[in-house]
């Protein structure tokens, strides 16, 4: 575990005992009473707040226009058992779960909850051994550059956040055209542009109109990136 | 604003435009479209995280024995807007808030809902302007303080708690005596002992014998706050 984590994350966590209770469920201890050992529950309820905050505070300073609802579906589309359960499994968590014999026998290792779970409780002893800066760490090499590679897209409805960004001072025209339609007929791809009181701002790719509009528009959001709004 | 922090709270905040953002409300923004202003849900969002962090980490620290869905109930308790509108109130938060004219006349400013959120969206601010250790000075003042004195306590069931964490080893006699009965007829009041393995452990008063055993139960605790648990 320690020479995985060393490897992958150049993560080196010095109370080991932390990492054993964050990797240990409760079946396991029952089947080792006399260890005396602890399960991970209690670090994962912490680890649970504190990815919270992180991921918060991630996408609050990154997306400096984007209202408080829309953050907190963001934030929800991050912070859940799917994705959780995705990263653990990435990070190899999964191998290195103690599980009771039965737990074992009806593939808890693969369960969804669990390895969400664990997830959340390894960062919660990494926060325990080394603060809050080093979950960042971690997670800007496990969780941010998901938002950049396209894991939250289904969420993050790049159309309706350029309408609230452009329009914030009033209302302003925002068309889509389609440029183009191109590739081969079981394979057909759509160009759009989009344009914003008549001044092209984005241009998008994808296989349905609706993903190359998504993909103009989130293009055209950088446009707004910065707090001048006079770039109209 | 800046006085009051100061004077009751011993905090300073440098960045001055945070606090406004923090203190006012869309109504006051639509109200004052030629100034600029922001609204404080952003800074909301981020606050509500804040808190769920240093009030999870807190209890985890305090209360080394308590399972993680005892945890989580006490968080709860604690993190909601019944409470976060009643420490609103007691640190005059209420009097700060920067409202619209029509908000102002349907008493927003007596509301529980934004009395929270404006609670939340100050931690918010504080976070931002001088982090974590600022916040957690400020619940130390505000909010922990209420553990000790009760506030919190119809949440926290002592008897389960003491029946927990007394036969983590194995089954072990619980039993609550009635010690006495005394006051007048109108104001009667009970005195119960908890005995553990026929041994007194904490003994207990109240209005009722119920809240006379939680008492006693809670006292009784106080003899397993060490991890060692050979003291029976």
């Amino acid at each position: 575990m320690n020479e995985m984590l060393k490897r992958d994350f150049d993560i080196t966590i010095s109370n080991n005992d932390l990492l054993d209770e964050a990797f240990t469920q409760a079946s396991y201890v029952n089947e080792h009473k006399d260890q005396n050992l602890k399960f991970y529950e209690r670090i994962e309820f912490l680890g649970d707040a504190v990815l919270q905050l992180v991921v918060s505070e991630y996408i609050f300073k990154r997306y400096e226009r984007l209202p408080q609802g829309r953050l907190t579906r963001l934030r929800a589309a991050m912070v859940n058992e799917k994705s959780f359960s995705t990263f653990a499994r990435e990070c190899h968590f999964n191998e290195y779960i103690r599980l009771g014999k039965g737990e074992e026998r009806a593939n808890a290792r693969d369960r969804d909850s669990l390895l969400c779970d664990i997830f959340e409780s390894f960062v919660g002893a990494l926060y325990l051994d080394q603060g809050k800066a080093a979950v960042e760490k971690f997670c800007h090499q496990v969780i941010f550059p998901k938002l950049d590679s396209g894991m939250f897209d289904e969420f993050f409805d790049h159309k309706t956040e350029l309408q609230e960004v452009a329009q914030e001072d009033g209302p302003v025209a925002i068309d889509y055209e389609l440029v183009e339609e191109f590739g081969p007929a079981n394979d057909q791809m759509f160009r759009v542009k989009v344009l914003i009181a008549n001044k092209e701002f984005g241009i998008g790719e994808g296989h349905s109109k609706k993903e190359a509009e998504q993909k103009a528009a989130q293009q055209a959001l950088k446009h707004f990136d910065t707090s001048n709004m006079n770039l109209l």
